[in-house]
Formats: C-alpha cells, sequence, structure tokens
C-alpha cells in the first residue's frame, strides 16, 4: 500500500515536469477521474480545465449529483452540454459495440476541440492499474478512457497523462481521502451511459423511456433500503428492450416495449447474485414504469440470472 | 343451461341433415373442438375423419398428450405432421400478426388438401359463442378457427359446420361430460402455438430453444404444485425475446439471447396476476434454462406485469 501523501507530492511533482503548459482533465464523476482532476488542479493551477460533459445518456439528476459532488471536492470544473453531438453519433446504431466505438470517438473530437480552445494538446485521464491490465496491457489498445468506452480513434491528436496509472482502487480511494474528496456511495454506472442500458437503437424517446425507468427503480429500491426493508444491492437499473409487445387498455390491446429490471447482490463485480426482492417492491416498480410511461411501456421484466452466466449489464 | 342429452341428441340430428355426404374435423385437443369432433362422428360414423396438425409449434410432449386424450375419449383422429410446412410460411415473418395469418392460411390449405383426398367440402370446427362474440358477430371475419389464428382466406373453398357455435363454455364442459371426455387439466394454449411465443422471426432452431425452455418452466412449476410449495397457476410458460444480450463462461464474454418466464393467476383470463413465485423455483428454472440451452440462452427474466396493463401472451 501506498503512502498518500507521498504519492500525491510525488505525483503533483511529476505532474509539473510533465505538464509544461496547460492540460483538460475528462471528469466523470467517478473517484478515479476526480482524484486525478484534483491532483492536476494542484500541480498546474488555472493552468488545468476539468471538463464533465453531459452526454445526454446520463441517468436522471445525473448532472446535478455530480456537479455537487464536485463542489464537495472542491474541485473547479466545466460541464460540456452534448446531447445532441451524442444522439447524432448514435443514430441507427443498434450493436452494442458500435455505440461504444461512436462514443468513445465522440468524447474524443470533443476533448479535442476544448483542448484546442484551452491551447493544449495534454489529456489527463484518470485510468488505474486494473483499467489497462484487464484489458491486455498495450496503452493505445487499452484506453477504456475514464469512461470505460470501447477504444479511441487511431488519429487521436491528443496526448494522453494518466497520474493514476500504477494505481488499485483501494490506493486510489486512500489518495481521494487524502486529497479531502467525499466518499459518495454511488453504484457503479457504465461509461457509454443508457446507451448501454437501451438495446436497439438510441433515440432521443428512447433515452427518456429509459431514464423515467430508471429513475424509478432508484427511487423505488432506496426507498426499501432506507426502510430497511432491502440490504443496499450493488447495483440496479433499468434496461430498454429492443422489443414490441401486447398490453391492455380498458378493452383495447395496445402494442408496446418491455422494460428488464436488474437487481444485484456483488462483492467485487466479478461474480453476482440477482437479488431476492421483496414481491411488493417489484410489483410497485413494475406499476409505475407501465403507469409513468403509459402507452410506451406495458410490460416489466425482472432478471433473474446470476453471473455467470449472465453479465450485470445487458450488452 | 342447455339439458347436454338433449343438446346432443339435437346436435346429432342437425349434422346428419347438414352433411349429407362426408366431412373432415379440425380436431386440436381442446375440449371444444374434441366435443365438435365426437358429436360429427355419433352422426356420420365412417364418414367423418378428425385430423390433428402437428404444426411443429406444439409444446414438448404435445402430440403424445393430445394423442392420449384422443383415445380416452374414444375419437378416432389421423395426426397430420406438417411441420415444414408452417415452418416455411413463416420464414423471414416478424409481426405477430403477419404470424397469424400465415399460420391460419396453413391451416385452411391443409385442410382444403385434406378435404379433397377424403372427398369432402365440410369442415366441421369447435367454435363456440364466446369467439364469434369476442371477435364482432361477423361469421367470416371472425372465424378464429379451432386455432384461435387470425383469420382465414377470404378465397376458402371450404364449407364451414360449427354445431357449438350457441354454446357458452361451461354448457361445453357439461356436454363433454355426458360424451365420456375425460376432464383434463390443461393450461391455455395459443392457436398459432409457439410461433407467438418467439418474438421476431421463427426459424427451426428457435422453436427447439423456445420448447426446451417452455418444457423446463412446465416441469418446475408442476414439481412444485405437486410438492405443494405452488398453487396450480393458470398458465405458466416460457418466451423466446428477440434480443441480443451479454454472458460469461468462465473468462470469456459471450453473446445470446434471453427467455422471458410468465406463471400467472387467474379467474377468467380477463385478468391476471403475475404470481409470487418462490424464489428457489426462479433460480432453478433459470440455471436450467441457461444450462440446458448453453451458448443460446444467456438470461432469463421473470415478468412481473399483471394483466392489465400487459396481456398474459406476449403478442
Amino acid at each position: 500500500m501506498i503512502d498518500p501523501a507521498a504519492f500525491c507530492d510525488d505525483a503533483i511533482a511529476r505532474l509539473k515536469r510533465e505538464i509544461p503548459g496547460r492540460a483538460i482533465i475528462a471528469a466523470s464523476g467517478g473517484i478515479d477521474s476526480t482524484t486525478a482532476a484534483l491532483l492536476t488542479e494542484r500541480a498546474l493551477g488555472d493552468r488545468a480545465r476539468s471538463i464533465f460533459v453531459d452526454t445526454g445518456l446520463l441517468r436522471a439528476g445525473e448532472v446535478e449529483r455530480v456537479s455537487e459532488f464536485f463542489e464537495k471536492s472542491h474541485l473547479r470544473f466545466d460541464v460540456l452540454h452534448a446531447s445532441d453531438r451524442f444522439l447524432h453519433a448514435l443514430e441507427g446504431v443498434a450493436d452494442p459495440e458500435e455505440k461504444r466505438r461512436r462514443i468513445g470517438e465522440t468524447f474524443i473530437r470533443l476533448f479535442e476541440t476544448e483542448a484546442d480552445k484551452f491551447g493544449t494538446d495534454r489529456l489527463v485521464q484518470g485510468t488505474i492499474a486494473p483499467d489497462w491490465i484487464e484489458s491486455g496491457g498495450s496503452l493505445r489498445d487499452t484506453i477504456k478512457t475514464h469512461h470505460n468506452v470501447g477504444g479511441i480513434p487511431k488519429d487521436m491528436r491528443l496526448k494522453l497523462v494518466e497520474p493514476l496509472r500504477d494505481l488499485y482502487k483501494d490506493e486510489v480511494r486512500a489518495v481521494a481521502r487524502h486529497l479531502g474528496i467525499p466518499s459518495a456511495e454511488r453504484q457503479p454506472f457504465p461509461g457509454p451511459g443508457l446507451a448501454v442500458r437501451i438495446g436497439g437503437p438510441v433515440t432521443a424517446d428512447r433515452v427518456r423511456q429509459v431514464r423515467v425507468a430508471n429513475a424509478i427503480v432508484e427511487q423505488e429500491v432506496e426507498r426499501a433500503v432506507s426502510a430497511g426493508t432491502l440490504v443496499r444491492p450493488w447495483q440496479y437499473f433499468a434496461v430498454l428492450l429492443p422489443v414490441r409487445t401486447v398490453g391492455v387498455t380498458g378493452d383495447n390491446r395496445v402494442h408496446g416495449t418491455a422494460v428488464s429490471v436488474r437487481i444485484v447482490e456483488s462483492v467485487d463485480a466479478m461474480t453476482a447474485t440477482a437479488m431476492e426482492v421483496p414481491r411488493a417492491l417489484l410489483s410497485r416498480i413494475a406499476e409505475r414504469i407501465t403507469r409513468e410511461l403509459t402507452g410506451e411501456i406495458v410490460r416489466v421484466l425482472y432478471d433473474i440470472t446470476d453471473k455467470p452466466p449472465a453479465t450485470i449489464e445487458w450488452e
């Protein structure tokens, strides 16, 4: 285990050497990139600019939540609203790997533009050891970026700076504590955001649907946790399925789509158990989703598969 | 309520008058068409031929189960194996209404051929009052046929004979009992068979998958009912979804599809409740489906939607 204070002094000195001019930082709101951002700001002061991208693929309330987290961490930051760019990039794409690729490329193009404006070619990101070890060790191929998106364009003009590259998660947590970053009970959220919680093509309507459904799952699970009727799950979310199914309203048959609800227990995300949750909670989630998205969602399914054989995320 | 004995005498007399020559009977294995078939056989003797069509879209063991039921009912019958015909007719069709239309047409063409061979143009089917009342009262449009399939071709050459046309379900049950038809605890099964339990296109592989998954759901539910851990549900089945999702086998990510499990309580199918079943039962179903269809099904979902807002069947 590293000594957090010594690591910070060291990292700041290294950043000062490595970055003679300015740098932008890709800040996702996660602990890794927030730690990297704070270290960079300590090293460069006004020559550092942290950017949080609102992709339009975030959960309900995410921009506000992340902004508040940055404020509590005393990090200066800008929010870049780019939902139109991302929606446009994803138009007509159903394949999850292609979604990831396009989201990764859009991120990089945005950061290139912002770097240009800020007068730099350095992009700081919060890559940690497991990020590149898991993906094979080669730098360029394995940059999942701070957003865990799939690959980056070969012609990227930015030079990456990764101050946390050699740290493991618990070491990052120690460094974050040392920097005064508040610990947040944030459940894992995939880098490509709601795009990979939408089976099939991503449209503004479908993003809205999965966002509403997901907010309902979060609210109801958190209410149950507060009420003591549920142990806090590892992860809990909604997935919009690319299906057409039949419902009834009054005497009429109506068509709509279906949502899958995933609530899992896990220690390290390597394995996970589909959680046994009170039936009243599931019924309430199904009832709210089909009511608050009347005419759009007619069916709600609860994912009962453990990992393995299923992954935690849908795609 | 009718008098079953008087109704039978009457119906047999009417059939004798209406059908001077021969007739074929569309026998699905349900109580309605079995009753119609037995009445016709009493009226015409050897001039009646009951035909049970194996569409290839039946559940595992269904042909054997129906054959046994006919034998116990002392009904003479032929099984017509036609899975290739139906699979061919459904090639590339994803739309559920179009599936129903093609299945309906294939049925009629088969019966036309069989009627020709048998030297008749009369087709007896087990339509009962709710069948045509529910669908608006016009004869030609409302013939859901004994298989509840959607419509029949306009140019059908067969003349329909419907001896149970004015009866309600409890009346049919009384007549069936009078004719010595054993009461069968058969859960409702849609006319178009597994085709409407397969979201998206129907292929031989996908029929096999949903059939295996469905047999697992039936076996496990029936085992739980026998063990006394579950009240017998109104209906319980598996649906194959037209989705691609991610799983893990060892260290590898694999792609596969997902199955939805539906288990409902109901009194009359007008409303239904997604049943609260023991979690161990759901886990066992998920575990068996993903194991017995390894590499094909990686995720199992439990439908938690009541009717309304969802229907009992998927499409």
